[in-house]
């Protein structure tokens, strides 16, 4: 985080002159940093031919696994490490429950514990909460080792192995503490898929109708065509959906890769998302939180005026059909889902701003910002409309 | 952390070939970052104006300021906020025993009990383990906001302050968690200093030896000179010794932020340094396990024939007359403190490497190397030698 020189000097005459004339100041600076790349490599039934390519182009540095117990569970580890036996952090109990800093420092203390140094290299092979938690761990141990992503569920497919974001939930807000922290490379077998239980694979979908609905009415359309083969889990079908997600999600991050502005559009669905996600105690699954706040998001853009189309009655009408809630359940209030918006990464003075769509395929710019203020009454409103009257 | 072009084919080519034709792939590219800057102000009573200056420059960003129990009871707290009352957290114990993750988390918590957002300004005010804690918790917290250092130590002001490295201890090794994070700005007032209790105050001027010794013998030479005038604390010599300190840690820092080669020069007498003050549950004061660590360099390099001059002598001198140990306390094996040296952040393939000079103010480069390699056995010699015999 640096200041412009114009800032320094700022704060430098702001101090009474006579203190100024009483300082010395040194400057140091801090050289730039060259641009990188990195890649996504998308195909299906290749995991366990894995570990031995990343093994031999990484060597010598030393692997350090993290996964989870559903992963164990459903085969992909074993059929990651092959019979070798490597060094692994499970993260049990599975999901959400876990994303936190204690899960981060036990990470952490295991891999010191295998004497691991710099040298070494974090493999995070599973859903959104081990990527998020690998890629955070990676950042920090020893100051920042690399990381690949091996993403093994639909949302994580789809969005959260691409674009560095790490992070943990606190006890209150999701993703609430983390860093900026680029893959080395990410593996997407998407055969991984086929042993996700069906709440699971569906909700992550959301994150494929949010990409499609801020970026592409042709990726859009090709949903609403699609839903039996990807319900069905068509390897085909579902090749093209990772493919297409890359594509946009990769396109967004390569412009604004730590999320000063632009990149904001991929919140859209995430503000409302977030919250009623963590007051749901993560019983409500990530995606199905985003199917809910884009529904949520529909709703603002018709009070506000900005929606004379029929994109959120498509919107909701994919979403059902993939399965995916619309209704926020009967069991928070209006004012406890404001009161965390006031903690939403994107609110600036506790006046929470959310991410709205222009149009099926394009996001709302205003003033040259992706994420706009709404007022607190209107959204209000939407939260009062969008919950499930309790019978 | 990116890979080169020719390094991603290569993870593409080495699988097999009948795989590689059925993977599909996207590269993402990071943009790079531009060079940044910022300022090093040192002066000498200026504290209690510093933040209204603050609040005026940063605004509107909200400020938190962490801070330690010691530096409440000394006063400086008061004198920072004058009759403000601006959020806090008040490390207790203050010192190594708490520079921890669990620490770590209850800062990061509290913050967001504040309801603070991306739009806060972290301020550490207090020693090194202050500033670490205070710039890892910036650097993670919403994934990073400012952090600006107000160090009130000789070992915060001399070195940890300047160049970005921010972390926290593990269970078992020194600084094995954190990041990079470069601060917004530094405001070092030497009288600070003068609330200091005197072993904590000879311990941080240890640092300034190692300046000295690693990057100018013209500064070592004056240290020799004014030992007396430092020991008391005068205003000017404070002054002089901030000055120097800056001038050459910004100079190493600047040219290798990260720690790639060059700026582990800093590390100078900090290798057995670490595993010492590690293995005495901190017991041991940074400064003063650093000073035994210059020893031990010193010792290694005449065993290694690298030492026919006197500065291993001269090193000595200063570093008793400043009142600062040189030998190691009989309560550590040579094999307790070789096993540590395998965690240590230089060590590769778990093999310990120090840096070492090559003469007094300029350190040894070995095959392009700024941390070299030494042999087991003779570390162990050099050990077996320094600790202090039972009686």
């Amino acid at each position: 985080m640096f200041l412009s020189d114009s800032q320094i000097d700022c704060v430098f005459v702001k101090m009474s002159s006579s203190l100024q004339d009483k300082l010395k100041c040194f400057s140091v600076s801090v050289p730039a940093v060259p641009d990188g790349q990195y890649e996504v490599f998308v195909g299906s039934g290749y995991l366990r031919f894995l570990r031995a390519a990343l093994q031999e182009q990484f060597a010598p540095r030393s692997p350090f696994v993290i996964t989870d117990a559903s992963l164990v569970k459903a085969g992909h580890w074993d059929a990651f490490r092959g019979g070798d036996d490597l060094s692994v952090f499970v993260i049990d109990p599975p999901g959400e429950v876990s994303k936190n800093m204690q899960t981060i420092s036990a990470i952490l203390e295991a891999m010191e514990g295998c004497l691991l140094g710099r040298d070494s290299l974090v493999i995070g092979l599973g859903g959104g909460t081990v990527g998020d938690m690998a890629g955070f761990a990676a950042a920090v141990f020893k100051r920042g080792v690399p990381v690949v992503h091996i993403p093994t569920t639909t949302v994580s497919q789809a969005d959260s192995s691409i674009g560095g974001k790490t992070g943990v939930d606190s006890s209150q807000s999701k993703n609430a503490f983390g860093a900026f922290w680029q893959p080395a490379a990410v593996y997407m077998d998407t055969a991984t898929l086929q042993t996700l239980d069906d709440v699971q694979y569906r909700a992550g979908l959301a994150e494929s109708v949010k990409h499609a609905a801020i970026a592409d009415e042709g990726f859009f359309a090709w949903l609403e065509e699609h839903t039996e083969p990807l319900l069905k889990r068509r390897t085909d079908a579902l090749e093209h959906l990772a493919c297409e997600n890359c594509r946009i999600k990769a396109s967004v991050v390569m412009e604004d890769p730590t999320e000063k502005n632009r990149r904001r559009i991929l919140n859209y669905g995430h503000t409302i998302g977030h919250a009623v996600e963590a007051l749901s105690g993560y019983t409500l699954l990530h995606g199905q939180a985003v199917a809910i706040g884009m529904t949520a998001a529909g709703w603002i853009e018709k009070e506000m005026g900005l929606a004379a189309d029929d994109r959120l009655e498509r919107i909701e009408t994919l979403l059902k059909k993939l399965g995916l809630p619309t209704r926020i359940p009967p069991l928070y209030s209006p004012e406890q889902i404001l009161s965390l918006l006031k903690l939403d990464k994107k609110a600036l003075g506790r006046r929470p701003r959310f991410v709205l769509l222009e149009k099926l395929g394009k996001v709302l710019c205003q003033d040259g910002q992706w994420a706009v203020e709404v007022p607190e009454n209107l959204i209000e409103q939407v939260l009062c409309r969008l919950t499930v009257q309790r019978s």
